[in-house]
């Protein structure tokens, strides 16, 4: 602090120089470089890092988390609309089960309000548009009985299989090779005959995964399927409740809490692990901390530079993670319109880019709000092109499924996950053949005094907010662990 | 310039100062930043962008060429060895047919000399140690007739199959969905019977691609066997020949060439492209250019900070396409004794995690050297282990290869791809399904003033140093067309 002080006027001299002579100053002059130090740097200000910092601060620790972007919640990310409303740009769906997510909601005084399941859903199909209830007590997909029989065939038998898959070593797996070996499509081709199981079981893939078939080794799929509890959890619990206000909440939540601890617009650079204390640069800045947790997809962790090197198969592994394609769009409405016509709001559609629609509402109804998706093909043809053209496409699709009245929102949003420079796809990392039995254990291996954190490290609700918050509390409690001992180590001494 | 010296006794004050106070100073007043201008800047030091360098220079360019390491050469790497001889620890083999790393070489005067085959080949199968002729005209795999004749049976298929791969755009096949849809593996499973077929499959992916078949897009693996000329040119001229002097000396002698034009240890962190001309920057360094060519592998290009940020497909597509894991060790012996007893050094093996080796001497055989390769799976379990538990593991196999006198070589090198900081695998990238079809195009399309060189974008030999070269000239080529573009657009204003 003294060094700083006294040495001002120099830099005051410099500046003038600089701006007389034209002489290209090193950056880090224009401002002053902070440095700073903790017991744990958290690298990426999601859900899991919070969660981690959270639970280390509430042991007495000092924690520093850098986030990448200009916000906090990672890919939860709840806009603020004209009127007072909100949208959750990105994941918003939680549900009974969810072990870590709910109780922290609770504790941040952020309420849950089930999703809208209330009339009939829509599948497009065939080269038909039909309803069915939206109460799987009552009705299901509008597919021939032969179809039907067929699809519940296929979701009994990976139900079954996903048992078989444990959740914390999915390589494990009795049969891990062989399904490791093959891709979704693969199955769905050798397994289930019909088209229309085939097209809902490629609906599930774009849905829950934002990938195709093709692109998803059969290992991964049962293991998530696994993670959530099976596929009726999935599709019950996976989707019941949202949060009232929005996803993005709980990390601002936290974030207060923890207060200046939490730093914005700080890319980390490199994690430098060769001296007593590892340090943690970003562009400009110097961070020292006992120990680090990097709460960010293996794809984008290892785009940051380690000392020393990342282990090979960290490496190799983190190459085999990638995200997957994701667009949500939401059109506003005055009124939710279609509620009026009997209708949940929920479509989907073999024919449209936009291949899953649902009601995204707050819970009055006021105002109205469909939420689409491009997942899969459709994103990757629909990223980085201008929003004015996907509206008109999408408004087609609305007024195909809802009526005239979908053609005129009050507003319309666009999250082009796969364009954002800090997440680069959504949801997760969907792991093609070859993966989790080519690099076993290495998932949630730390390395050195780096620990991995981030829903794509998560047993349970992988992919999920709940998964997120579970991967932070599992690396923050190492961490307490490994703290723990060296004090006692340095007792005994 | 005059800015520079002006400076310097102000700055020499700081440095007094710093000492003094104790404030930590950023580290680029330790050594005066690099500030270049170049016509076209190349981030990679390797065939591709050297070969890129070379072009444009011949056309009267200026280029700068940026080199993470401390050696150019990339994948190739010659090490020489105590008394005079010389070993190549990455790649190696060209052959006729190639016809951009021949002529390059012979420009630059190294000379070929053909690959040690002669005598016995062995196979280790099925609890089994068999000897076979190195002549295809004479001896093939000592498998039974019924599998010899369903591993005839699979090649000719693929060979079929992949000529009807188009080789700029394998996602234009006609059956490019399902071929992408799933795993080499998946396809053996359905269509190789026998185990001793299915092997001699596995091999070849393990010796061609470094990977296991459920890594490999069936697409993918077509359009490699249909770059390379169908699988009977890839058996013979894929491997015929060897350098006399090694592979690296083809880089090294064009980077003499080029001169001061080449800076070592310069990783790349960022590319802006926001701005009149292209910035490159180092961590210390700052260079200016009209045009780059990032001549590295997409899934290390994919790690350096572009800006504006990469579209969405770029940045995807570079998530999907991991290197294969490839070990590489050499034992060196006085002599080749194994010629003596009538063994080519050739070995196949299904109990050894060296599965693969080959005789690797010099032309005159002194010293007599074995290659070992462990590949795919084998590699992601010594990857990073001691040196001396894989000699040992190594060594063993050899006695077992070649007799008694392979225990005791004179020296032992092992080449770690997948551990190199900026290989991080080898030979190349390995696609796994729905990928080529995912993103139709992205390899090589450039991102504004960025273009992509390396093997990696090859439509002839990809995976091989000719493709590298190849790509070079491919990127310079289009780079020397958008210039002169430009030049009679300034000319006609």
């Amino acid at each position: 602090m003294f060094c700083d002080n006294f040495f001002k006027p120099f830099k005051f001299v410099l500046v003038v120089l600089n701006a007389f002579f034209c002489f290209s100053m090193p950056n880090a002059w224009a401002q002053e470089p902070i440095q700073r130090q903790a017991d744990v740097i958290i690298v990426g200000g999601g859900l899991a890092g919070l969660s981690a910092a959270r639970t280390l601060v509430s042991e007495g620790l000092s924690v520093i988390v850098l986030e990448a972007s200009n916000r906090i919640g990672g890919r939860t990310w709840t806009k603020n609309i004209p009127g007072g409303g909100w949208i959750d740009m990105g994941g918003q769906w939680v549900g009974p089960g969810m072990e870590h997510i709910l109780p922290l909601a609770e504790s941040l005084d952020v309420k849950t309000f089930p999703s809208y399941h209330k009339g009939d859903n829509i599948l497009i199909y065939g080269g038909k548009q039909q309803k069915y209830s939206s109460d799987p007590a009552v009705g299901t997909f509008p597919i021939s009985q032969e179809e039907l029989k067929d699809y519940q065939s296929a979701l009994k038998k990976i139900d079954a299989y996903a048992l078989e898959v444990p959740v914390d070593a999915p390589w494990r797996a009795p049969r891990a090779k062989e399904w490791d070996s093959q891709t979704l499509a693969t199955w769905i081709r050798d397994n289930v005959p019909s088209p229309g199981a085939k097209f809902i079981l490629r609906v599930f893939a774009l849905g829950y995964f934002a990938a195709e078939p093709s692109d998803i080794s059969f290992l991964h799929f049962l293991f998530y399927i696994h993670a959530g509890g099976g596929f009726h959890k999935l599709h019950t619990s996976g989707v019941a409740l949202r949060f009232a206000g929005g996803a993005q909440q709980i990390s601002e939540k936290m974030a207060n809490q923890l207060g200046d601890r939490v730093l914005l617009n700080m890319p980390v650079r490199e994690i430098d692990q060769t001296g007593d204390l590892v340090v943690v640069r970003t562009e400009h800045d110097r961070f020292e901390a006992k120990q680090v947790i990097v709460a960010m997809a293996p794809p984008l962790a290892v785009r940051i530079s380690y000392k020393p090197n990342l282990p090979a198969n960290r490496d190799q592994f983190s190459q085999r993670t990638p995200m997957g394609s994701s667009i949500k769009v939401h059109a506003v409405y005055e009124t939710a319109f279609w509620r009026e016509k009997g209708l949940s709001g929920q479509v989907i559609s073999e024919d449209d880019d936009v291949s899953l629609a649902v009601d995204n509402s707050p819970p009055d109804g006021k105002p109205g709000i469909l939420a689409g998706f491009l997942e899969g093909q459709e994103a990757r043809e629909w990223s980085d092109r201008p929003e004015a053209e996907l509206k008109k496409k999408v408004l087609e699709a609305f007024v195909k499924f809802y009526g005239a009245e979908a053609a005129t929102p009050v507003a319309f949003y666009k999250a082009d996950w796969d364009a954002e420079p800090w997440a680069r796809g959504c949801f997760t990392c969907v792991l093609p053949p070859g993966t989790w039995t080519g690099f076993p254990g290495v998932v949630r291996e730390p390395v050195g005094r780096i620990h991995w954190a981030g829903t794509e490290t998560a047993t349970e609700w992988y992919a999920y907010m709940d998964g997120a918050v579970a991967s932070g509390k599992r690396a923050a409690a190492n961490i307490l662990l490994i703290l723990k001992k060296d004090d006692n180590v340095k007792k005994t001494k």
